[in-house]
């Protein structure tokens, strides 16, 4: 603390002197500060009341196009901070599925998680959009968003829908907003498949494997059940995709996952499973808080609209089930594997938000809470039944994605109430609701099931076929990172050779 | 870069020009991209005017109520978005806790940040949220969410309020959206504990007492505070928790860590302390930032209606108190320590942050600078005192929430300004005002404090007489992670014997 | 899982079968749910209809107000929660700074990082707001917030605007709100530079140098072109702020990394260039994924209203810009440097969203994603560039946010289309406006280059000769975070001696 930093300490209170100085005049001032205009304190009541005796004032048609303006806006602004927040579950998919890998692969996940978004909204730009949404057969779109002549079809204020996109017309948000949202939805498909071929697949076969899964099979099936196609018209429901994305998802992922074959050292010849640990738990249950997060955007914001009679609840819904999904997983792993793995545990809360995506607008917050405990127990038992037939799926993501986003989808016509949603989707078998519902839903997991497992399987063929799926062995080995990146994600932790 | 290297880039030239011919079609049609429609360019005024001479037109009970929809939906549209902020808080807990640990004991600290949510999101739906807003005595709510029949209180559009939980009357958002808010506060106050006790506590011990916490203690003195029980009867005020969400969590964590007692090497005999640097300080921070940004929910989002009067005031008086916080800890570290360490600077962080919590509606942004100030001396005082009197907590916990929480309840007493919240709190002493403010502000603090910690070490010695509270010896130095969870945060980077 | 574990068993299965038995009768009643108010579902038209026949209602002056007060409410939302996101970028750049710094400096990294918003938000506050927005010469606004007197410029509902802050005029949110948002920007500025001096500059050094960056030298550029100065008179438009905030930061970061000079090792005596790679690509994808986040906060909300026409929009300018220059570094490095390296492909996503800032709000969907790919190309020949002439940019923030930052700015001279926003920047080159609108821009680019590399020079030269700005040699050596703060990032993991 010699001279230097006598010095030091002088100039940082000289410093802080100076700026009490400046403040000093300001903080003499404090009163008059800016008023709060008074009628607005959150005592006040929120609905408007139409009390006799108050001055009435003429009311035009500029002030009737404001009230409308007032709710497109308000609907558009709920549609864009929604779909930001699930644009942030490609943080959570990237830093979960890192975390669950070696160290030695970690960046080749980071890449993969990263540019598949990128490729995403270039992809359904190009062609997914129109694809999904364009007003074609039952099982095809035929509009391009660019090549149509882009009509917007956002309500002019205060007149009626007319619009190109009609699949989309019953929310009144602009047409980037809806394009926009549902470009967020097809990028989550395509990185559900990351997990799960992670640790073996080329960068460059996944990366041309996300233009056809965005561009081309998400969008065909977004067509059948969101887009007016064929499973819509059946009755099938699927409020925020447990299907539409979740299970898109894992049917491509399996078909990779099995093309691919297993990890070197996953399964041994005599028959034992290896558990080949994450490099770190801590970006794990980071990528799992940032996926619950993200989730509140993913299921209210699926009203696409600031209809305040549904997201609050919707958001209660996802909530409880990620709890109770999270909780069954954490007894079922202490009574069956002895000790609470915490990699369980953060599986059975995303097990709970994947199978209550597509019920969550249409059950009562106890249903919620025992489709989150049913999927917390399916996930562990799922992530032990693919073990046991030797698909090897580094993250989990078969389970977590395809598994309860078949729950989840079967679940919706179980548990659905004809109350919280009039006029869709009917009650479920376990209200009085007929089998009609449940057989939809099924129908809807079994064709979407068997469609995107062959596109998948067929596409997965084709890169094979060209530039290759899987990297060399002794790639592999070393690590996919040197081989398919040129460098390290922890060069000062690993060992060069490794 | 043989024959495979100029294959590969052969194709991937090949893809590249195939995308841009794919675009081209759409980049030459540029004109008919969909035109904004005018009126509502941003340098369009915002406020209606009713300008004479526009042609009137009938104002019909449909319209009032559409009126009253638009401003229902953006108090719940608020109201849920700020709560996902506040939700997301438990990652800033989870990461600036875990990072302040050491490596050995990542796991455990990870799951217990965890598992406390998904246990508090139980917990308060059965038991909570109806003890805390229940119509009940002073002391107690009696009416619990699931049991009472579950009439929604929120406003059908243009009629009076009427519902079974007349506490949270003042906002006129639904149920769900109301029940939701308070849930995030309450997984806050428990997960502030995890800190406290963190490196020796048994996950089980932990996961049993967050029920107790969030189901018991919270909602019961919630009730006293914002449920309309004895402490709001007083007059005591409490914005957005300074005492009701941190001070709550302190007193539990103190009465925790002095339960527990110290870790292992913490303190020698010859009264040495020892510093036992955390393992992450990239974490530690990553950290701190999310729960700045979360508090950017928890402060101006607990107006819980979207009143532009305040929530604008309110962001700036929570981050200037952060930012002061900040400041004032890295030149007490400077001066009294040597050096700025970026520790003591993530905890004065919060420290202003905690003690603004309390009155950040209710002063102007100049005191908020000072609030702050004192805060972030006050935070690296009180981390020295509870080192001194041996209360070990790992992640300072207890001195960033309980001694900021009563700072900020009692500062709300000294600050406060009647202009900002008319016919809320009256003048504080500072201002005016007399000692009547500051005594219901202290009564506050020193009746929840007593409460609160005879609660807790009631449940902690409950659960320590029952399954136990602390981990062997043994596990404890070789860390908890492999006894509590049986996986290593970082398997490839650890030594196994750690 | 002797004795110990069986009770430990039990215990849990005690819990479960407790909390499903108190959960038991709520499970029976799900009947009773809140009922969703039925007019508010998803499917019913949003747009308001006077239709004829329904009762006509009064409409009075408390009903205009409430109109009114919504509108200003919504903008005020908006305004605040996309300043929120942009706030949080600040965790964006302190992880992927850190992330590509080496482990010995990272403490140092992350503490300039994260006082650097706590100095911007005093320093705006006392200084730099005034000298932004108040109503001064064309070169230097003369109001400080606290110092006026403090009248609020927001709108009483219905009345017209009267302010002292009459650059910001246009929206009509509240004065708090606005300065918040502003703030925000303003600290993105100053956070830009730590990148580029990283690994060898004082924290001191740093610390002070924020505060004039902010109180100064920012605000009287933000004067010229957002606060009505002498280049909005010119008619340059910089929409969020390609010059305004990165150009301004790039251009700072140039004269301190000039004057610092490079790290010991970067660039040898034999004109060799040494590549240091930093010691955590998942940090650093991790703080890209949060800054594309943050920035969904930056372009869309720079409208500080809910322009429900233009946000969409933006948000989708934004995100293609982003993907496109994501893609085309991802080529870039491919072709060039033989592997898709991932740091090329995050500076491509940041490259893409820099350039798109200035014109997001003026171009379409196909000229963003050219703008995009063509920021992807700069900023991987910027970077080698830079290394060719030994200025040694850690990050390579120059490259991302000066370089990109002047390409946007003139790509908005270029592609600028007049429908998007009628009455602002008319067309730009590419689409038959003249040369007026681009030379505009060329002189902001170059007026403010030239104000900002100066006035920085000089006050980092009083820092140097003062307190000094470069560590010393042995400390650079050993690293940064012993000597400056005494910690070591990851104490377990790093040798002592490093």
């Amino acid at each position: 603390m010699g001279k230097h930093g006598r010095l030091r300490r002088l100039f940082v209170v000289s410093f802080w002197i100076l700026t009490v100085i400046v403040s000093a005049p300001a903080l003499a001032e404090q009163a008059p500060q800016p008023p709060a205009v008074a009628p607005a304190s959150p005592a006040a009541p929120s609905a408007p009341k139409a009390e006799p005796g108050k001055t009435p004032v003429p009311f035009t048609q500029e002030l009737l196009d404001q009230l409308g303006g007032v709710k497109v806006a308000m609907d558009t602004v709920w549609t864009l901070l929604t779909a930001f927040l699930v644009f942030f579950m490609n943080l959570g998919f990237a830093m979960l599925e890192t975390g669950f890998c070696r160290a030695k692969n970690a960046v080749t996940v980071l890449a993969k998680n990263f540019i598949v978004f990128a490729v995403s909204s270039l992809a359904f730009l190009i062609l997914g959009f129109g694809i999904m949404f364009g007003d074609g057969t039952p099982f095809f779109g035929t509009q391009g968003l660019w090549f149509v002549g882009g009509t917007d079809n956002s309500p002019a204020m205060g007149e009626a829908y007319k619009g190109v996109y009609a699949a989309l017309n019953w929310t009144g948000t602009p047409l980037w907003a809806k394009f926009f949202f549902q470009l967020v939805f097809a990028g989550t498909a395509a990185t559900i498949v990351s997990g799960a071929v992670a640790e073996r697949i080329k960068f460059g076969a996944f990366y041309i494997f996300s233009f056809f899964m965005v561009g081309i099979i998400y969008p065909i099936v977004g067509h059948w059940i969101w887009g007016g196609g064929w499973l819509a018209k059946l009755g099938m429901f699927d409020f925020a995709g447990s299907t539409q994305v979740h299970s898109i998802g894992g049917w491509a992922a399996l078909a990779g996952a099995m093309m691919l074959g297993p990890r070197i050292g996953k399964y041994t010849e005599d028959g034992k499973i290896n558990p080949i640990p994450g490099h770190s738990i801590a970006l794990a249950t980071l990528g799992t808080f940032v996926l619950w997060f993200g989730w509140f955007g993913f299921n209210p914001g699926s009203t696409m609209a600031a209809d305040w009679s549904a997201i609050g609840r919707i958001a209660v819904t996802t909530n409880t089930a990620a709890a109770a999904g999270a909780v069954a997983a954490s007894i079922m792993a202490w009574l069956f594997l002895g000790k609470p793995d915490l990699t369980m545990i953060l599986n059975g809360s995303l097990a709970g938000l994947v199978a209550i995506t597509a019920p969550c607008a249409f059950v009562s917050v106890p249903s919620s809470l025992i489709i989150g405990l049913i999927a917390g127990i399916l996930v562990v038992l799922s992530v032990l039944f693919f073990d046991k037939v030797k698909v090897d799926d580094p993250v989990g993501a078969i389970s977590v994605h395809l598994t309860c986003g078949v729950w989840g989808t079967l679940a919706l016509g179980l548990f659905a109430q004809e109350q919280f949603m009039p006029g869709t989707t009917g009650d479920g078998l376990f209200f009085g609701g007929g089998l009609t519902r449940f057989l939809a839903q099924l129908t809807g997991v079994v064709s979407v099931g068997i469609f995107v497992f062959v596109a998948s399987w067929i596409f997965w063929s084709l890169i094979k076929a060209t530039i290759g799926l899987r990297v060399p062995r002794e790639e592999e080995m070393e690590g996919l990172d040197i081989g398919e990146h040129g460098i390290m994600a922890y060069p000062e932790f690993q060992a060069p050779s490794r």
